[in-house]
């Protein structure tokens, strides 16, 4: 017998059908003797109708109530899917985050973890009941609601599953598992059964949708084993996302070639070339709660520099206020911003050991005429920021060229 | 300075245009320097597509499960509210029915309001914000979510007034007082200025849909100032409903003329004529939490005796299997029923001085030739059970015999 958190995202509960189909898995599940808590998001369309309701009646809504609007569609959800596994002779009983009692902190929007009491929701598995959960929000010290941001339901079920010390936490999704590349873009896309956590962790916070990154994060911390599955299928493994690298010899090098759309630059112009620059320009910034992902600062010349990095483009206007607010203060030139950039990267754990895969990707795009902005690389991914009308292009010729097409 | 506890209904919070007005006129309030708390329903059909929602997945939905889901169409008029507020100036703060924490018992879908912490919505109201409530939902001791039933929001909002002694506490709604009887019926009904209320007890619980009848008992008892305003017209005094009886010499005899279609007519026949019958009878009924409205037993012969009464249609079928059940241990010959009854009364504190009010009526009824099948009588109303078909002519007929037209 073993515990499963099941996470299951708003497609796969986006109609009162397919909740019941839901349920009816749940019920398989726990017909072998498992335990089973169910983390579920709201219903495909409702999260994006209720900030539209929002935007209708306020100019710019105020975050606390926006998460009172918001955390409703989980907990539609939530009941609709504990009466229908009532209904099909399951015992179940639903829980809110405030409920549960996930503790965050008071970022409204995008809250963070704290705690999560488990103990009622053992005693309710204790007796045999089916636990359902509201993903994506908590409640704060004060008893307020809060959320934790898009693709937050996966965060609290591997939260859940850590904090109950599941055997397994299960993503249920409209994809079979972790592909090498998007197969929108190219055909030849290729699922994994296997893929480590640091690997997915770039693979997600790439833009590879599959997952949340935070909650990658917290499944490799906790160590907990998390596997993604599609909701609309009756069989198949789907990708385990494992803590140990595949020794098999004939691993490929890289994994996967991730990429995401969502990516603004912004370069400050001419800032004095001393120490300091750094944090004067990216201070304020962090403390609007606005993530910063890729950072260059160029060598400079004259005295000054130049410093761009990429924010996501919900958060460019808002960076660019910020930063006009600071330019005086840091005595810059000018701040320039491009909001059609897009950030390819290859990921493999395997370019530890294999050098070139540098030169191979900078090659590959060079033969296609695809001008590299801005490079960043890690132990286990190079990335590149490209104009954005050339990422199908890159995508497709890099999957090619790193032989991805075939195991 | 006074508190102000405003109510408003679905229609008025129907549209994020309408959410905006009302938000409007909350702050001409506070602007006339009154201290505010709204309590808000679920915007108008948001109830009704929830509880179809939970029908589609389950054929009996689990009652503390529909609260979860049913509860969700205020939550979102309270942030919804609370941002339009704030999106205008003043500073605003929502709060769900467990936030408050009114507490309730378990009654799931129609629970009870035990207990109101009214304490943090008056340090709320001191540091001069607008305090937005979500109506007709409250939480028990065990942390589950509960709603009022139907029409709690009134409750809500007369319960708070009485938990904060309220100055007044006002219910806006889509009509702007209460009328001698539905002007969609008879053209030449009039508003009342004011009404007492024992007789808006009368006319709410006899189908007059403008207050909850909990609502009114409970501003009733503890003495809440009660104004019921229509919320689309600027201006207006609305009706007033008084502990004191009009002493004007002029008054009327009767206020007005309630009807109520949803009744539905249950007899038991053939019943043994002993003590403890109607016990026997209207004991598992009330068990299963159907109220019962009117009771009628006739005077036996062959110790036997028939037992009829009145239930809301919708608990009809259930009410007939309980008597099924109960019908062998009772001895009783038959259960018949009837869905198409409906119930016409005249309303007035001035029939306690004014003999020859249930003679007019009867005798107005038999000139248009409608049987009357069931009669009850309090002090301040006589109600008769007619065929539904007849109910239009007959509060016709009446209102202009008892001169409802002109004040």
């Amino acid at each position: 017998m073993a515990l499963i958190v099941q996470k299951y995202g708003g497609t796969s509960v986006g109609s009162p059908e397919r909740i019941k189909n839901v349920a009816k898995r749940v019920a398989k599940f726990q017909a072998q003797g498992h335990q089973v808590v169910v983390v579920v998001s709201a219903m495909s369309g409702e999260t994006n109708r209720l900030i539209a309701l929002t935007k209708e009646v306020a100019a710019s809504p105020d975050p606390r109530e926006l998460d009172v609007v918001v955390s409703t569609g989980e907990q539609v959800t939530i009941g609709l899917l504990s009466m229908a596994l009532q209904d099909i002779g399951l015992r179940a009983k639903s829980y809110t985050g405030a409920q549960v009692r996930i503790l965050t902190d008071s970022a409204h929007t995008k809250a963070r973890i704290l705690n999560i009491d488990e103990a009622p929701i053992r005693r309710d598995l204790q007796e045999g009941k089916v636990v359902v959960v509201a993903g994506f929000q908590g409640v704060d010290e004060k008893g307020s609601i809060t959320t934790l941001g898009r693709g937050g339901s996966d965060t609290t079920g591997v939260a859940l599953a850590a904090a109950l010390k599941a055997d397994e936490c299960q993503i249920y999704t409209d994809v079979d598992g972790v592909y090498t590349t998007d197969p929108r873009i190219v055909p030849e896309a290729r699922k994994l059964d296997t893929i480590t956590f640091e690997e997915m962790l770039e693979m997600a916070s790439l833009g590879s949708k599959v997952l949340q990154i935070r909650s990658v994060e917290f499944a490799g911390k906790y160590k907990v084993k998390l596997r993604v599955l599609s909701s609309f299928q009756e069989e198949g493994e789907g990708t385990l996302i494992t803590v140990e690298e595949d020794t098999n010899m004939e691993q490929p090098v890289i994994s996967g070639i991730a990429f995401n759309r969502d990516e603004a630059k912004i370069t400050v112009l001419g800032v004095p070339d001393k120490p300091g620059i750094a944090y004067q320009i990216l201070g304020p910034v962090a403390d609007a709660n606005i993530d910063v992902d890729m950072i260059i600062q160029n060598v400079g010349h004259d005295g000054t520099t130049d410093f761009s990095f990429t924010v996501s483009r919900g958060d460019l206007d808002k960076t660019v206020r910020i930063l006009d607010g600071v330019k005086a203060h840091i005595g810059a030139r000018a701040i320039e911003s491009d909001k059609a950039a897009a950030k390819v990267s290859v990921v493999g754990v395997g370019m530890r050991s294999h050098p070139g895969v540098a030169s191979r990707m900078f090659r590959t795009l060079a033969e296609e005429g695809i001008n590299i902005q801005m490079i960043s690389t890690s132990e286990i991914k190079i990335s590149v920021v490209i104009d954005e009308k050339y990422l199908e292009l890159a995508v497709r010729v890099l999957h090619k060229a790193f032989g991805l097409e075939t195991a």
